[in-house]
C-alpha cells in the first residue's frame, strides 16, 4: 500500500507541473485491485504542501481505511468508476481550462486528428445534464453514475476512450494506473485546445477518416502496436 | 498594523506570481475593521521593488495615516467598497487580460460551470457605463459607487459574488482578507477565460442549472459545507 | 555614447524577457539628440549572444559611425522616425504575435478600455498598404515614411500615440528613450490581445467613451497627472 | 557520424525547449548526404531521458545501420522526403498545437505577413486526405509520398517552402540541417498562431502583396540577401 500511496502522490504532483490545475482543483487516485483499496488525494490540501503520507486509503464503499485527513470530496465518483470500469487502475479529475470549456459547452470532443487518435479511439463524450434529483442527492456518486451511463448507453469501451466530460463541470480521465491517468488528462487538454482552434478555422470540419483513426489508435494499442520500444 | 501591512504586501506580491499583472497594473488592500485603517499598495511602485514598509495606511476617509509614499490612485474606490460592503476584509484590482476583455465588452460573466459556482453564487456583474459627470468628478470614488450601485440595484450579495467588472475598465475583486481577495481574482480570470471559450464552442449556451450552482457553491460555503478539511 | 549603448543594449535584452520576440525578430534603438547619433542592435545577432559593445552607432543619414557589425536592416525606418518625430528618444520594432495579427488584418487597434487609455490617447493606427514602388525601392526607409504619413495625414500626435502597425507587417513603438519604447511595446501587445478578445465577446463594441479616455490618459500624462509618485 | 548524431540529438532537445512537443510527440532527423545515412530519434523515448548515443542511424532504405533502439515510427516519412527533396539536410515532425489545428482543419497557412515571408516563399500547403489504401498500406511511407505529391503537383520548391501540413495530422518541416529544420518548425508555429488570429480579426483577409512577399523572402535568401551579418 505504501508503494500505491507513493505512486498516487507522485501522480498528484504531476498536475501542477503539467499546468492542469489551479489551486486545489484536481485530484488523482489509484487502486490496488487485489485488496480493493483506493489511494486518493485528501480534500482541499494545496499541492505545494501535499505529502505522500497524507494520501488517504478508502475501500470500494468509500470508507476511510487509513489516513487522518478527509479524502477528496470527489471520492464517490472515483469509487463508482473503479467498480464499473474493471480494467482501469487510476483516475484523475481536473478543471483543466480547455477541456472544461468543452464540458461547459456541453459538447463531446470529436476525433479531428492523429494526436487524438493516438490515445482515444473516437470522440471523448460529454454526459447529459444531471437531473435535480441526482444533484440534490448523492451528487458525487451520481456524477460517477452519469459517466458510466454515457459509456454503457453509447457502447463506448472505457479502456479505448479513457476520459469523459461531465456536463457543466469538467473532465474525468483514467488509465491503467494513476500516472497513466494523468498522461491521458494531458492529452485531453491538448486535444481540446486544438479541436477548438480547428473549429474556428473550419466550422464545417467533420470527424477524421475512420481508417486513419484505426491506424493511429492501433499502432499504439493492442497486439499489433509498433510504436515505441518493445 | 504591522501584521496587516505584511499581509497586504504578501498579497500584492502574489499578483505577478499568478500572472495577474503587467507592470504596476494592480493593487491590493486589506482593512483592520476595529481601527478602520486600510493598508494599500503605494501608487506606481514596481512589484520587483515593493517592500512591506512601503505599504501605506489610510483611514476610511482616504487620508494617509502612515507612510511616506502616495497610496494607490485607486484608493478612493477601495475605501468606498470597504464602507459599503461591511463583511469584506481585502480588495484587489487588476487588469488581468481575460476578465478585462469581458469588462471592455461590457458583459457580465455568466455562471457556466462548477469552477465558477465553487466561488461565485451567480454571474459576475458588469457595471453600467459611468456618466460624464462621474468621470470628470471624483472619478475613483465614483468607480466604487457604480460597483456598489450594481450590487444594490440587482440585489446581489457581495459576499456571495466577491467580484465586479467595471465597464470599459477591469475587474475589482474582494474577500475576507487581502490574500483571499487575490485568490478570488485568480478564479475570476480562469472563469473569464473558460467562459469566452465556452461561448466560442456554443454561442447559445445558457447559464448553468440553478440546482448545480447551489450544490457547488454550498458545498464550499456556509454551514453545510463539506469540501476541504474541518 | 557608452551610456546610450548600454541603455540600448539593456532595452534590447528586455524584448525576450517580456516575450516580445522569437529568434531575432526585433530591435531597439535610442538616440542622443545632441550629437544626432543613434545606437541600434546589430542585424541578425541572437539575443542570447548580444553584448553591449556590439551595439552599432549610426548618424541620422544611416551611416555607421562606430561598430564592426552591420546595424539592423530596419535602421532606415528608425532614422526616418527620429527625424520626423522630434520628441522621441527610443524606438522598438518587434513581431509580437497579438499586435502583428492586427497588422496582418490591416486594422487599427481601437481604444476599448482604460489599459489602452493609460498609454495611448486614441486608436493605434495601421498604415495603408505600401505601393510596389515603395516596396521595390528604399523599402525600409519607405516603411518609416508610411508611418509618418499616417500620423501627419490623420493629425495624430506621435507623443500621444507612441506606436503604429505597419500593414501586413508588425508594430513599431517608441517613447522618450529605449527603455520606455519597450514599455510601450509591452502595452501594445496587451492591448492587442485584449481588444481581439473583446471583439469576440462583443462584435459590435464601440471605442470607449471619450471622457473616460481623457481621464485615464491625462491622469498619467501632462501637467495634471496624479498617478505614481511625484 | 558522431557529429551528426550529436547535432541531431541537440536538435531533438530543442523541441521541448521551444514548446513544440508534449511527451514524445515529435522527432528530428539529419542526413549525411555523402554516406546517405540518416540519424533519427529512437521511437517513444522521453526527451528528458534521451541521450546522444541513443540516436539511431538508418540508410535510405530505412534499415537500421547503428543503434540498439527502434528508430522513430515516422522514419519512412523522413527517408522518403530525403530521397525526393535533395537539397534538404534535416527534418522535424511535431504536433505543435497551432500548426496542427490548421492541419486538422485541412487548410494551408496563407502568407499573411512579413514574418511568414521572411522564411516561406508562399503558403504552407496542406496535403490532400490520404486514401484508405495509403492508410492501410505502408502508411508512414505514404505520408511522405503525399507530401512530395503536394509539392510536385503544385510546383512548389521545397527549399523555398520548407514545411507542409499533413491533412488531419500535423506539420513536417525541414531545412539545410537538423537545427535549421527545428528553426523552421518554430516559425511555422508562430505563423500558424498569427494567421488564425488574423482571420478572426478579418475573415476576408487576402494573401499578402506579392511584391512584399518577394522583398522579405529575398532580403533573407539568395544572392541578394542583406539581412544579418556577412
Amino acid at each position: 500500500m505504501e508503494a500505491l500511496k507513493q505512486a498516487v502522490w507522485e501522480a498528484n504532483m504531476e498536475l501542477p507541473r503539467y499546468g492542469l490545475v489551479t489551486f486545489t482543483w484536481g485530484n488523482v487516485s489509484g487502486i490496488d485491485r487485489e485488496s480493493g483499496l483506493v489511494a486518493i488525494k485528501p480534500s482541499g490540501v494545496p499541492y505545494e504542501e501535499l505529502r505522500a503520507e497524507q494520501i488517504v486509503l478508502v475501500d470500494l464503499d468509500g470508507n476511510v481505511v487509513e489516513g487522518s485527513l478527509r479524502p477528496s470530496s470527489d471520492t464517490p465518483t472515483h469509487v463508482a468508476l473503479y467498480k464499473a470500469f474493471e480494467g482501469i487502475g487510476g483516475i484523475v479529475h481536473t478543471h483543466s481550462p480547455w477541456a472544461t470549456s468543452w464540458a461547459q459547452a456541453g459538447r463531446a470532443i470529436p476525433a479531428l486528428g492523429t494526436t487524438h487518435a493516438d490515445y482515444f479511439y473516437g470522440e471523448i463524450p460529454c454526459t447529459r445534464p444531471m437531473t435535480e434529483a441526482e444533484i440534490s442527492g448523492a451528487y458525487e456518486l451520481e456524477t460517477g453514475n452519469v459517466i458510466i451511463e454515457t459509456f454503457v448507453k453509447r457502447g463506448i469501451d472505457p479502456l479505448q476512450v479513457p476520459a469523459a466530460l461531465v456536463y457543466s463541470h469538467a473532465p474525468f480521465c483514467w488509465g491503467k494506473d494513476a500516472h497513466n491517468a494523468v498522461h491521458n488528462a494531458v492529452v485531453v487538454e491538448e486535444a481540446a485546445k486544438m479541436a477548438l482552434h480547428t473549429f474556428q478555422l473550419n466550422p464545417q470540419v467533420q470527424p477524421m477518416d475512420q481508417h486513419l483513426l484505426d491506424r493511429h489508435y492501433l499502432r499504439k494499442h493492442g497486439k499489433n502496436a509498433y510504436y515505441g520500444q518493445k
